[in-house]
């Protein structure tokens, strides 16, 4: 895995499991308490997320955090 | 989950998997290329762990990353 590949791995799943809810980036933002643009960086690999995000994400996505794993 | 749930159990999984294979928190420091202070905040939920990071201890630990989730 690249250097790099685990942030796009993990964004391509939290675009994937938010799209299958039919939300916008705003829509996850705002049930995940961050902020959509954040949301955006974070589906397109850019950002090195930490585990409490992680985890806002999980919930708010309603899967086990190891779910955002591909 | 509690606010810091997440870090303490991942932080266990790390301490399960090193112990498992004998090694010290120096050996998995030198084999993942982190301190062993951060190895040690890590194991003990302090540390709020970025995907960089625990790609590298899942690799140094042979693992997926997925399964540093409990």
């Amino acid at each position: 895995m690249a250097a790099k590949g685990i942030l796009e791995k993990v964004g391509r799943r939290v675009r994937e499991l938010r799209e299958a809810k039919g939300w916008s980036q705003e829509e996850l933002g705002f049930r995940s308490d961050l902020h959509r643009n954040y949301i955006g960086g974070i589906e397109r690999g850019e950002r090195n997320v930490a585990l409490l995000n992680l985890e806002k994400l999980a919930k708010a996505l309603g899967v086990h955090p190891r779910d955002l794993f591909p």
